[in-house]
């Protein structure tokens, strides 16, 4: 039996995360692997309501720090409270977004310095980081066309065009610099997207 | 015209903040300056949410980082939106609660790695620090009859004494060991600590 493994499926909004994930989770179960699966922010009572907080339209204008901060504290609940005591108990663990998300919205497209979010990602997030991470690479224009079809948009999903494509040229950035980050191209069919996924599960020996 | 100030008053639950609070406004205002009131966490609209989710009793442990990280989410938010805005524009600030609590609370109650706490601190806070703060000395035992009496006690004020006697050691600390933070003993009756209260700020030469 191999050990438990941390995986991360991450992208812009209509990049089809929910496809990815039933893709992998039916990997990951079809190789026997309990799993576990998780969403950020939120995944726990608190950080729902965390999650609910920071994507809910305000009447003031909100600090790019203080969104930055509520996505940490969830993201911090979750892991304290699902992610590590299921790693520990042999389950996998299946997340719709983790840390690089912040990483690539608050930092690419809020554009909060790296340093500043480096410092809080090495106080908080302890040891435990994603084995492996599928970025679903996708064009805004074509993302943000599929997130609109499906209904209303959140405070985040309301952001200009620029936002987003700050965000992907981050996301682009941090998988061709750091290892275990696959990049899918996500704007392919479906059949497509999901056998690029197959086979980078597979290469990465998991 | 002197220059606006930040002024913040700190203590324990039942240490008289309300009545301190009082006494300096009045003391501002009889000086001339206009004054700001906030209180954390909390003090805009959405940093009142945080202070919900952060007080209210959870189904679930919170683990302390999370906690850490909601308040400063609150406090971030107050700064960009009503402290720093203030202080531009001549107001004073006066201030129930702001950084020193987390340090004491978090820092000292949770025993939160204090490097941590800083670390967060010197990211997110930028340069606005408080001028002067009055820090509201009292014996848990004491401060937490005093706040029983008053009602129903929120998820913080639940915690045994042991957490208050760390806070309260951590607040002495602190005070005792960087400049402008007076120690106002809590104890004594209210004539006797609005008088302190004048005395230290007359000292302060605010």
């Amino acid at each position: 039996m191999t050990a438990a493994r941390f995986i991360v499926i991450e992208g812009l909004e209509g990049a089809g995360k929910t496809t990815a994930i039933s893709t992998v989770r039916q990997w990951l179960e079809n190789h026997g692997h309990p799993v576990v699966q998780t969403r950020e922010p939120g995944g726990t009572p608190l950080a729902e309501q965390i999650r609910t907080l920071v994507k809910s339209v305000q009447t003031e204008q909100v600090a790019p720090e203080t969104e930055l901060l509520l996505m940490y504290a969830a993201r911090v609940q979750l892991l304290s409270q699902v992610i590590r005591p299921a790693l520990l108990r042999g389950d996998w663990v299946l997340a719709d977004r983790h840390d690089l998300s912040s990483r690539a919205y608050q930092g690419g497209g809020r554009m909060i310095d790296a340093t500043l979010i480096d410092s809080i990602r090495q106080a908080v997030l302890g040891q435990t980081k994603p084995d492996f991470t599928l970025y679903l690479d996708i064009d805004p224009v074509i993302g943000l066309e599929r997130a609109r079809v499906r209904g209303e948009l959140d405070r985040i999903e309301q952001e200009q065009l620029a936002f987003f494509q700050r965000t992907r040229a981050r996301y682009l950035e941090i998988a061709h610099s750091e290892p275990n980050i696959a990049i899918i191209d996500a704007s392919r069919t479906v059949a497509e997207v999901q056998q690029q996924i197959v086979v980078a599960l597979e290469a990465a020996g998991l």
